[in-house]
């Protein structure tokens, strides 16, 4: 008899840990074996999840869901398979090497493990840095990107769940950069762009309504997060790429306009087979018909990567645009993904 | 063996059209059979369905999904059971009819068929009023409002699926206007207020981006083709009742704020349960505890109707707030309720 | 010779704030005499105030526009006539009474000092509420609304600027009431609805752009702080009257939608020509054609207050509808329209 | 005595045509001498200006503002001196001949007349391309960029007001490229971003609440219309820049981010340098402090251009931001910015 898979989630206040709910909620593997809702161990208090979501409710009402504090008992007691992390970063630094003792599977949506090399790190600027527990942890962590590391996901003990906009970047440019057809000597630019949900939920400066709506900025040039993740995954150097992120005004979506020069002309043809060959068992991977470019609009509240592109007609400058939602593709929805390559479900179950 | 049920949607590109077939792909009832979508007769091209709607592909492109060209003979051939009808009201008056006598149910979503009384559907002028056969196909009509007409559905041949504000303030009055507690002598008053998809999808003055975006306005007051269906539901008199819609700058959500005075003053406890009693049995109302009110945002890609309410200290005024998401409750998600209790299947099936 | 006005601004960060800032340096009364702009005490340091509002800047920069800490003495030396507070209310109930003993005109944007009778001013729990000081400010202030009491204005020490959605409910009632026309037994109901710069600049769950975006909600049901103005400017009482506001995702405005009964039918006309009579020496005031309702687009980044009304075929039901911008009509445009009354200069100067 | 100039508009329903109203209705040198506003002469009807655009009311109605249909004869008859065209850039190369014929002086908005290279007019697929007029007229033709050409802009008979998106991004540029600094064989990428008003009043399917609001889009990929311009402005080749519009889901303002590299490191303060000197004498552009990158909420509703930079730590990757109004220094506002350098008077006033 096939064993249920007991999940739960650790911090489910934020807009990524809703959807994270919403979608374990929903899964057809996970039907009858509700998620366990964790909050903050100094919380002594329970709370009905419908509370901090009015939209979980149903016609009953709160349904049963409870926020519990956090204790490693009570993962025990509850027979916990696999553990989500939907905190800042600083928590899931110090809860994974634990979680991993107690033999939990651990999927981590912060950018806590995400990056193997120090100095692309740094940023964060990790208190347990450089400790024996942070390298070991480290070197247990895969990408959870299941279009490029399906395999080590498989039986991994540590996803590090990927960045919103380094799932845009990333998956836009792999095939290409795989194939050594861009000349990244002239540098690649990827202009992005983000809804405010990517923000987080603490309300500042600017999140606040008057700031973004009928607005655009850009903002951590030359310096965002999520480079290091361009860098490793695409195994580039930091001068031949320029990443900019932008804030939108809307709530959620990422558009990326990715900018490339080939080293030899290329045919609108040859690029679309080199996508549709490298995606070709990817289910959650949208390809456009050449010339035809994703938008916002029809990728959000879906778990799609859209991805298009238009060639110039001297076959060399090529503009790829991909288009994906952050609390899904970039968050939750890719989190559900490695759940189900973990435990050899279809790909994208319970995310269509 | 359980026969499947093989549905045809006609008018799949507008926003309702959209949602409706989004909803019958993914119904657990439906798995294998996909819907027949059509459009007009006079196209003689078959198109893909993605090239309408790019957001229903998936990672092999248009999964095969067509629009083929309307004729009864392409029903016939196909089998279809159920007719869904997301056209302009008066394509539905044409095909309503030939529709019933091809033995086909039919589930539409315009304002053809919603009202009985003749003087409520004079404003919409329709050309066959008064007709022998429009007489006979509004005499089959059954308003698709399963939380009050549960039963007449499941027999029903047509059915006429509810406008989109009307399910806003007829299920929040319903349940206090049954118990005799409105003082209608007062009049009771809707100011409703609607995203910009319940204009449609034809480009106007008024649906242009510059014209929404930033603002707010009323309009239709006094004259809303939705408010024969108001008194119709309600048994209320023309002189009980001012609806009031305004034109929200958001894609998509009603909410209506809804001032009454009651007889005699009633206590919180009262009315709740007052609501609770009458939708007990019906899945897709979600009641809000006495003082919390429902705001678009947690109702919108449901298929809810999610109801508050707010009781002055002299127990006599109250103020009623619904909400629910214009495309779903308000059109293809109660649609695809109705064919629900037509088959028997579960009434929230599809819609979670 | 004409002596020019020195004014000051305290409180100039916030919405209201920039607004009154970018007013009073285009006044042509004021030319070459720009605002002394203050900020708080305890703040050592000089700040430019483009860098707090970088839309101040011209094309040299800063303009040598700077925020100052705030003494009675800088006042005193820099010969301030008038000092505009753009406070919240706590510090205005501090400031006002000193202000006043130095010789300074006052014009006060928070609600500290416009309700007259205690009850009323009760849902502010002002800590100073009945202190001799408290009661002798309270008496020297006149409501800025220069339509109602333009004649005490001229020669008002002090400024009680109203608020937003008191404005737009109060100018669209007065008329008829004042009329006696309207049956306030069967109460008037204001379904108003803001933008969120209504509520201020500071971060908070509810002015999130993820709250607010692609949302509607009421608040404040049975008891905003704004009631208390209706009720003394219309002399009405408490029971007469419900007003809900209602948080718009747009940046600006405030649309109020009035529903009124009238004692006896009246035409389209009279209440036409009641409005016109009223308002004809009101700049500040547009009245649109019978069944011409105003939208929040046409008010915004104007001083104006726009009013519109429908009434029904019996002539007794009544929807008025009126919009303004509530940074400048609601807020820091009419405290100049309270200056160039106190100063006996046009009274939209520099406001068109 | 300083004869006062009169002034036309032709095509004034439009956005740029309103905000041109509204400017020059309020333009000090144009006091007491209202613009004549012009309809299609095949409108008999003279309308009133506030039937169309009702936010030009003031509180006595029309205020006698009228749009009279076109004839050559009224604007002689009334003493015209500048027209402006507002018009579609098919009606402006229809009517520019005739103009410069009866002596007036023409600032056109369109895109007719900015183009002096046939290769670069070619998108545009002009009827009258090389025609002997046409020609005639181009050579008259001056660019109306005040920052670029002021000089010839004094005399002009006939200027060519700049497209939004190319304002934005030569303004941005020029400088840079005018000392050679820019390395043209590594390629400018503009990766621009305008809002809705850019594509103008008339109802379509991407001008719809719903496809452009929640959603960002790239379009006219390689092949936009306002090319041409900034390879004549700027004295590029084709291959020497990309230039990428993107639909914003806002009403107004114009965000580009343009990638540069430099053949030589600069340091930042150069690069401040070399925008302070090009611009000293330019009120209408604003530099921001190195590092620090405008936003679009700043410019919108004023006439600046604002500009700010971001310099990589190889101080040869560089990034500029350029923020404009589309409506005001992106067509409108640049217009009457070329009608005060043409009357000698200060190139800001009206603008403020």
């Amino acid at each position: 008899m096939k064993k249920t898979v007991q999940t739960a989630v650790m911090g489910v206040t934020g807009y990524a840990g809703m959807e994270l709910a919403r979608l374990l909620l929903h899964h057809p593997q996970l039907k009858g074996v509700p998620p366990l809702f964790l909050g903050r161990a100094e919380t002594a208090d329970t709370t009905a999840l419908t509370e901090i979501h009015p939209q979980l409710m149903d016609n009953n009402g709160s349904r049963g869901l409870k926020v519990e504090p956090f204790s490693w008992q009570l993962l025990k007691d509850r027979g916990v398979d696999v553990l989500f992390l939907a905190t800042p970063h600083e928590h899931s630094r110090e809860m994974a090497a634990e979680a991993l003792e107690h033999g939990l599977r651990v999927i981590d949506l912060s950018g806590a493990w995400r990056l193997h090399h120090a100095r692309n790190r740094a940023v964060y600027k990790f208190e347990d840095e450089g400790s024996a527990t942070a390298v070991s942890v480290q070197a247990k962590s895969v990408y959870g990107m299941p279009e490029l590391h399906r395999n080590e996901i498989k039986d991994a003990e540590l996803i590090a769940n990927p960045g919103c906009y380094a799932t845009s970047v990333i998956l836009a440019l792999k095939p290409l950069v795989a194939q050594g057809w861009i000349d990244l000597d002239r540098g690649i630019i990827s202009d992005s762009k983000s809804g405010v949900s990517g923000a987080g939920k603490a309300p500042s400066a600017k999140t606040h309504f008057m700031y973004a709506a009928d607005n655009l900025s850009a903002y951590g040039v030359f310096g965002h997060r999520h480079t290091g993740e361009l860098l490793e995954q695409l195994e580039i150097h930091s001068e031949q790429i320029i990443f900019t992120p932008h804030l939108l005004p809307i709530p959620r979506g990422i558009l990326s306009t990715i900018y490339v020069s080939f080293r030899e002309a290329k045919t609108s043809v040859e690029i679309e087979s080199c996508y549709r060959e490298f995606y070709k068992d990817s289910p959650m991977v949208r390809l456009f018909p050449a010339g035809q470019l994703p938008q916002i609009q029809y990728s959000v509240h879906t778990n799609y990567c859209d991805i298009g592109f238009h060639l110039a007609s001297d076959g060399r400058r090529c503009i790829i645009v991909s288009c994906l939602d952050n609390l899904l593709k970039g968050a939750a929805g890719q989190a559900v993904q490695n759940l189900n390559v973990m435990y050899g479900w279809s790909e994208s179950e319970g995310l269509e």
